[in-house]
């Protein structure tokens, strides 16, 4: 018997197969499986593969077809979060792994849970990787979309009508890089992170890392396990302030450069191999036309959307994942499930003044929110608004909201152990297990390596300790 | 007396302010000092400033906007040809710099040359800096061209309607960069030719190149030349064939990877710090839709360009600098003046029989000629050709042709020497000076220190010398 699907009047095209992207398919497919007309989907992607970020890459600059690579992750990135945070309410790590696995997997791991969930739909159907959005022009008497796309192995361009356009490209692949004087005379190697691809570049190598968030933060961790000579880490405004071993420091922010030399605010100086900029990334839409364009820096609730969600200038226009980000997975979820309702008009829209009054209290409240703590609260509470719009899986949030705090006391009490601690699942209740071996023993970030009981052999590990 | 300027009906964008707009700028200018009519005209340029590629840029990968970075060019770039080569027939190098100087300047020194021509026009007044082609849509009503730019520095997109398009985007900047097996687990520096930045980050390390054109010639030579380790060149067909000193030695083509170690196909390996991928660049123009672009390997005559010039399926739309290239900035002008005398309707359109009949022809040169010197002989008709329907100041050809091959046997002789040679100007009969340093002796490519008279300091020297 041939399977009917229903379908409703409208064509939705998403851009970026990413955890975003694919949040909006497999929303969509839920909806589907209850029997429940969909839109018709198409779903396009940059790489030659989903998983966005999580895909990872060799290549730096730009990619094969010469587009600018959208990867920013590395060898030997773990998990700087619990995995338990940002586990599907639907899919959980133990029903994908059929064992407790620990709390902070590396990249291949991850990577592989997200392609888990996804490869039991049809989601695969949709996406036309090596496809790139070239240019979006909104028709208003249709109040459609028309987008150029183009197939880079082709070579070929091709347009589309849409109804609805859901950008879900994420926002930490443009790396933003300021000048400092004398940079350009710096004899070694000169990288944004969204480049560095892995600490063996930089052993026995005096490395300084510009900035003082996640990147720097994990980029100094990996290259003082991996055998530098020494990290140096220069803040704007303020410090990261762990407690670092012998071999990381913080200094205020570099002045200038002479030759290797990097002068900092303090008066001090220092000879460095390699400099590596941890200056974060801009939101970039060059497909886009400026007044669709999501103009906005990194933070938990940008300007103009719509419960984080609805552009405010064109509601036909919705972007996924665009928040700073506690939460992950779980929240490219709940956006993607709002999103639907929304689009299959379950969710009422409210007027542009309530709109803007919603957005506004979410900006006010994002103001008073200062330390790391309010700000995991911040975004507990926005999940839980969203949420109650719709049918995704409910679990219990102050939880999950728990473990970041505790997370956060955990990474300062051991930058280099964190990793080592365990949580439990909110969704399943599994406990994770202690990792084989001690993170900073890990050498082997591999997927294999990681399900393998061998524990780390000492030999092996000996001529690469440096802690 | 205000002064009246003549226009013509009709609307030019040019797009990149290199070489070859900043060529289509000056030649339409020196219609207008003629008193002649003149388009209306608008340039676009992605950098912040002039000069294409002699652009010098710091930064890797992507620029400060995002866009991927135009910029090949390295510190320690010298002219890898002689400069009496690529002389402007309307402006010397002694015009310019008011003394003879050496055959092959260093990058900033050409750069200044380049530059020189253009300050004396307005042509700056035309250029629209920090400005990318996002897209463009031809209208066949109007046979007209709408484009979208995108003004990096505002986030701010807006749209022009032209007449004839001029694309003067190069076709040096977007690498070429095939995967190997095992490339990704290469612990160490993995870099396209494009990124490559100067010599000194492979100071005391063995450099692996893979290809054997220019970049792995030059990018080869320089690292040798300021204290790599050893250079190994991977060819994919035919060596480089250079009189090699120790320190450079060819073999073929990489089969793979495994660690550190890279496999050739005769059967050795060997262990290597660092890859450098001088595998060519692809033409790439994201901006026009397919039916628009040209397709085409790097080649003395790209199919589709009616003499080199005039796309064959769309007549309004100029190519300029897309061949291959032995002669350069003379070429790039001669070419301007073809397409301004086009466009100004004093160089008659044959049919589409008739155009697609000469690319045939030329297409059907370029196949017979197999050799550096045929080659040299084919571009030379070329430009031959295209000078003899405008009034682009004549010089002699065929003298310069002779300079190219003595160059070629030069190159032959002495791989670190060549430099050291002299030619003389056919457009003003200057004969060239000998720099006043030893091209193998000479760190330092500054515009000062080239134009200055002292000999380096054979102490400093003394540290950096490695031959």
């Amino acid at each position: 018997m041939r399977q009917i699907i229903f379908m409703t009047a409208f064509k939705v095209g998403i851009i970026g197969a990413g955890p975003s992207g694919l949040a909006m398919l497999r929303a969509f497919e839920s909806e589907q499986k209850k029997g429940n007309p969909i839109p018709e989907l198409k779903c396009y992607e940059k790489q030659d593969n989903w998983g966005g970020m999580w895909n990872y890459t060799w290549r730096t600059g730009v990619g094969k077809y010469g587009e600018p690579l959208h990867g920013s992750m590395y060898k030997y990135l773990w998990s700087n979060g619990p995995k338990e945070c940002l586990e599907f309410a639907d899919y959980t790590f133990t029903e994908h792994f059929g064992q407790p696995i620990s709390s902070y997997p590396p990249r291949e791991v991850l990577f592989d849970y997200i392609e888990g969930r996804i490869k039991q739909s049809n989601a695969r159907d949709y996406i036309q990787f090596n496809t790139v959005a070239r240019w979006v022009d909104y028709l208003p008497e249709t109040k459609q979309f028309r987008v150029i796309f183009d197939n880079l192995v082709k070579n070929e361009t091709f347009e589309e009508i849409f109804d609805y356009l859901v950008v879900g490209t994420g926002h930490f692949s443009t790396p933003n890089m300021p000048y400092f004087k004398g940079i350009d005379n710096f004899p070694g190697a000169v990288m944004h992170a969204h480049d560095f691809r892995g600490a063996d570049q930089f052993k026995n190598q005096k490395l300084l890392l510009i900035g003082s968030s996640y990147s720097a933060e994990d980029i100094g961790v990996q290259c003082y396990k991996h055998g530098s000579a020494g990290v140096t880490i220069s803040y704007r405004s303020n410090p990261l302030g762990s407690k670092w071993p012998d071999g990381i420091k913080e200094k205020p922010l570099v002045t200038h450069f002479e030759g290797n030399k990097a002068f900092f605010k303090d008066g001090t100086s220092e000879e460095f191999d390699a400099v590596v900029f941890c200056t974060g990334y801009q939101h970039k839409f060059p497909f886009l036309p400026d007044n669709l364009r999501l103009k906005t820096k990194n933070c938990l609730y940008p300007d103009n959307l719509y419960k984080g969600v609805i552009f405010h200038e064109n509601e036909k226009l919705i972007f996924l994942g665009m928040q700073d980000q506690y939460y992950t997975f779980n929240m490219f979820d709940t956006q993607a499930w709002f999103a639907r309702d929304y689009m299959l008009g379950r969710v009422a829209l409210p007027n542009g003044q309530e709109r803007r009054k919603d957005i506004d209290k979410w900006m006010d409240y994002e103001k008073r929110s200062l330390t790391g703590e309010e700000h995991v609260d911040f975004q507990t509470d926005y999940i839980k608004d969203l949420i109650s719009y719709t049918d995704y899986p409910a679990f219990d949030l102050d939880k999950v909201a728990d473990m970041f705090k505790s997370w956060l006391k955990d990474k300062e009490e051991s930058i280099l152990g964190y990793r080592d601690k365990v949580y439990q699942s909110v969704m399943d209740n599994t406990h994770a297990e202690k990792h084989h071996t001690k993170w900073m023993k890990e050498m082997d970030d591999s997927l294999e390596r990681y399900l393998d009981e061998q524990p780390a052999d000492e030999f092996e590990l000996s001529k690469e300790n440096y802690y």
